[in-house]
């Protein structure tokens, strides 16, 4: 088995950061993306910047239209995005905020698990994260372990393992670290955040808003680790 | 809750059978079927007409190009689909076979999943069947338990759910039938055989080769039933 891994690059500095992580434990890095009728395809061209900037051997965009099935301000353009303040990422209620998109990290690791199987990979990487965005239940430890529980009974190369060393690992180095250890931790490996793109509505010259949660979360984790904000601000 | 099921529909005997079998339980029906890269585009016309046929409330078609990662005969045009033995469905050492492709029900799932969850919808049901094709992994009873346990940790719905009853469950009525079986099921339920189509390899008229291990085990079970055989081989 080859030391190959896919890892999960959306242009942002979360995903930034695990492939920074993927590559400094040595892998051999395949970066996939999703062009799933977001709004802001110019995540896209941040990724792509990313993948080359980090070392990725391979980067596959492939086009899925979630927005096919509707339900979220993310691919959903008759939804706002919300502009919450700065302590409530997640709404008052502690409710599932409206960015959240149906099943998107269970659609985009069984297409990571597609192409793993054809690179006879066994580690899948996401930047999934359950402290500030505790908000969605595809971002938690317990659905990442049920994941590669169902994985390893999905795949030829899962069958065919000879032992437990060969099972498929779904590596999610960020699921506990604060926005600020993230942000820590990738400018350690060398990642340049200035290449990343956060914000859920960026204007045309891909600077961010500064306003929508996701702006202001990545804003106060270079606030809190003492590190000037690159982000370009519209 | 809605009583409506999200059901994956190919254009094949097994899933004809099992959208039959969804109605015929009382489910307002959404048909799902994919343009996956593979060679038999004429599966998708069947699905469509049988959708209609069994009175799906709708029918998507969502692309999805799984040939980007290679790996399997029925996407990759280079490799060449296998005439097996009648008896031989998978090849002799018991290994999988060639027609895989990389984790495509779990791929197909996550999507039904991603609908599932916007039409409020707790049921997904698959043609799976562990039988006749049980060098697949993905379509084994222990697959799809697993699946249905990281589809309940998912998903807002599931998050939200105030009992057991309101569990996403993934429904394989065919699982443990023989093609025999099947058929029988599905000419009770009123199905027109003749709308759907099995062969990996049709000509352009959507007639069936008659040769691959698709067409074999689909007349086997014909035969096996005593029923006529509907399909049109060229």
């Amino acid at each position: 088995m080859s030391q190959a891994a896919v890892v999960l690059v959306s242009g942002g500095l979360d995903s930034a950061t695990t492939l920074a992580i993927a590559r400094d434990r040595g892998f051999d890095c395949y970066a996939l993306s999703f062009a799933y009728g977001q709004r802001h395809q110019l995540e896209l061209e941040a990724a792509s910047q990313v993948a080359q900037h980090l070392g990725a051997l391979a980067h596959r965009v492939m086009p899925i239209d979630l927005s096919m099935f509707g339900g979220s301000a993310l691919t959903d353009a008759s939804l706002a995005v919300p502009e919450a303040a700065l302590d409530a990422p997640v709404d008052e209620a502690g409710a599932i905020p409206v960015t959240y998109v149906p099943a998107r990290n269970t659609v985009f690791l069984s297409l990571a698990l597609a192409w793993a199987e054809t690179l006879q990979a066994r580690h899948i990487f996401i930047g999934a994260n359950a402290v500030d965005y505790s908000g969605y239940p595809d971002c938690r430890p317990e659905f990442l372990q049920a994941f590669e529980d169902m994985a390893n009974l999905a795949t030829k190369a899962a069958v065919e393992a000879q032992d437990a060393s060969e099972r498929l690992q779904i590596e999610a180095p960020l699921v506990a670290m604060t926005k600020a250890e993230i942000i820590q931790t990738g400018l350690q490996l060398g990642v340049d955040f200035a290449l990343t793109l956060s914000c859920y509505q960026p204007d045309l010259h891909a600077q961010a808003c500064g306003r929508c949660d996701s702006c202001r979360i990545r804003h106060q984790g270079f606030v809190a680790c003492g590190v000037k904000d690159p982000t370009r601000y519209a």
